[in-house]
């Protein structure tokens, strides 16, 4: 158990590390954990913690309802989002949450960021939704873990599929990714921030735009997720 | 006392020579000075001097009214505002002001940064002011320390709290920050600038966007500033 | 033949390196290929594998229609798209696709990028075209071989010469380049998205601007690519 | 007077290398001379050499009006403008001409850029002109030349003074500043360009934004370049 948890910890050091180096966080605004269903752990950043100087050994490890199990510093403050995330959806591995600046500008602004291209539709399946605000007793009460429900609960009320769509934007707040393992979840907070760009962009230079076709989104999702995928090498 | 001063020298520079690390200034666009109120002294940037030339030994040691005690260089230019900012405010440890290109965009504009989001809520409390521009008088008779005068007069008409409101820009002009030590003075820089960033993305996306609900922002500043804060490590 | 070959596979994998250094890709989503003709190969980027770890030895060596030759990992799957330009332009050597932020945001937006001014003029003889989206038949039967087909097409429809105006920007996609060599075709990219970015600052300082006086782009073009050009040094 | 042409060589190397480290160039799109109207020559980049491979030894050295004096490389094809300029303007030593993104987007808005704040105004005393379109005869008889003198006639037209106002941008293609020396006329570059920028974003932010008073422009720029200058170190 010891080392699977020890292998853990590295992959979600690594990929909190990863954040910055991606441009994706200032300071200490960002967080990734993992999870481990079987052994009953979740793996995730502390809290406050600035990113060089995140080791292996200082992450905090919890039960699946984020009570701490090993490590003397407070996990991140965001945990109770994330292990709802984990408790609605068995098939993902890894949660990420930033701050990052386009995404953030499409959250603010309250907007779905629409399907305009085919970077967009090689990782999420379809438009990236944006949740709405907390209400103010969601807020006062359990505002992180209500956070997390408000999530599952926009991706049930649309009949969404957590893999086909690996993210979303939560209204006045930011992104939240996930995947199958750290490095994966903070992958598709990349594409996130890049397709929020390219659609300010694509916005700005025709503001009259449509989506594209459904079926692109088809084809591209599907020549890298489906079952003939044919993208990358053979595994 | 030397050995207070020669801490207080070593923090103003550090904090000096972040600026441009964080992309907050050009040339020498920008400075950071701390106070000491019981010790009476000031310590600032000299002017004009580049960044990578700075050293503890040469920034400038002034009393609270400005003139200098130590040092053969002038101090910035702006330091008459700074000394304003410290007398109206005793609860304020360290000024910054910069030329920072999405901060400017607002001061030029003329507008308030609004409450979006929670990147914002984090760190300010309400939305960001922005200051009249000066008048013809102002201008001319004593343009630096009625800068700090007029910044000082915003607050009170407004009725804010410069602990919980640590910045503003000036109309025509550009930001200014503060803190209770250099280092917290320049962070509050760095998210002034960072969230006038996504506060443009977020009106280019949505033209018609409301500021964010009241108790979002209640809730984000009192879990990082409030008496039962429990964002990072207890201290 | 070895010989050659080999210099192909350092200059492919050199250029591909290139990309990232120029800031057109994020991590694999762009690539490179030479075609030499009269030894009937093409040489391309590996599917899917980061270009730090690209080495002219991991390249693929494929026949004029895409065959695999040498090298056991898959071809670029955009490889059928570069096989129909090399198949309908003889004057071309090379051809390079990515997903660079600025030409996506023209390309989703489904407009031609206009011609503003000089530094467009240097390089492209006139607007540099959008290509339609394909449609979908040609999307679901062999997608990027009719992203070839439908990129020929409207070169043909329009009259231009691929010499002339060396890229283009396809629908709901992104940016396709190419050029003499793979260093000419990159800079081709690099230019590209260069002009995207003035041209959409240009329109959002101007909302009524006009294309810039057609002799000034004969001019500007001729002086670097005419038969009596004067810019750089004598070869 | 090799030592005195030696150390223009220098500055002259200098001050080109320091154009990408800026931000202001892509490959070989800008170019810096210096003059000595005493010993009647001007140094200047070679034509289409890139930046790291610029030595002061192949800087070339051409007289007054142009004609290569020492050197086997062409000078810059931007050369007979820089000849105008200096021809004109007997106060100025340096002459720069890049490509930079923002200002080329004001050149081909066909804009003035307005003075809208502090940072302008230390530098520019009053909006940074755009000069015309050339005509197609001009364009075709004496293209680079023709560009300086239509500089000049704008600075004519308008009453300017070029000391005072160190910089332009040209109609459909971009700007030109200069200043005493080659650092002073790359200084006013960064200027231009960082203005450009922050005035972008002032007008998305707020579209009908006025000129900042003429009172506040008066007293920064005097505070840096009067008589009674204050800010800096005494030289």
């Amino acid at each position: 158990m010891n080392q699977v948890i020890n292998a853990m910890r590295k992959r979600v050091c690594d990929a909190n590390q990863s954040l910055p180096k991606h441009g994706l966080v200032k300071f200490t605004w960002g967080n990734v954990s993992e999870v481990n269903r079987e052994l009953g752990v979740i793996v995730i950043k502390p809290s406050g913690v600035d990113y060089d100087e995140l080791t292996p050994e200082n992450m905090v490890v919890t039960d699946l309802d984020g009570n701490v199990l090993e490590g003397d510093l407070r996990p991140s403050s965001d945990l109770p989002t994330h292990v709802q995330l984990y408790k609605a959806w068995s098939e993902i591995g890894s949660v990420v949450h930033t701050h990052s600046t386009e995404a953030v500008g499409w959250a603010q602004a309250g907007r779905d960021i629409p399907f305009y291209g085919t970077t967009h539709a090689d990782y999420f399946y379809g438009s990236i939704p944006c949740a709405r605000s907390l209400t103010k007793d969601e807020v006062e009460v359990a505002y992180e873990k209500d956070t997390g429900l408000v999530i599952v609960e926009e991706f049930e009320r649309r009949g969404l599929n957590p893999v086909e769509v690996p993210g979303i934007v939560v209204r006045n707040h930011g992104p939240f990714t996930w995947g199958k393992n750290p490095e994966n979840a903070v992958y598709h907070s990349v594409v996130l921030e890049e397709v929020s760009k390219m659609n300010r962009f694509t916005e700005q230079i025709n503001p009259r735009v449509e989506p594209a076709p459904q079926y692109i989104l088809e084809k591209h999702y599907q020549r890298k997720h489906g079952p003939n995928a044919y993208y990358g090498q053979k595994k």
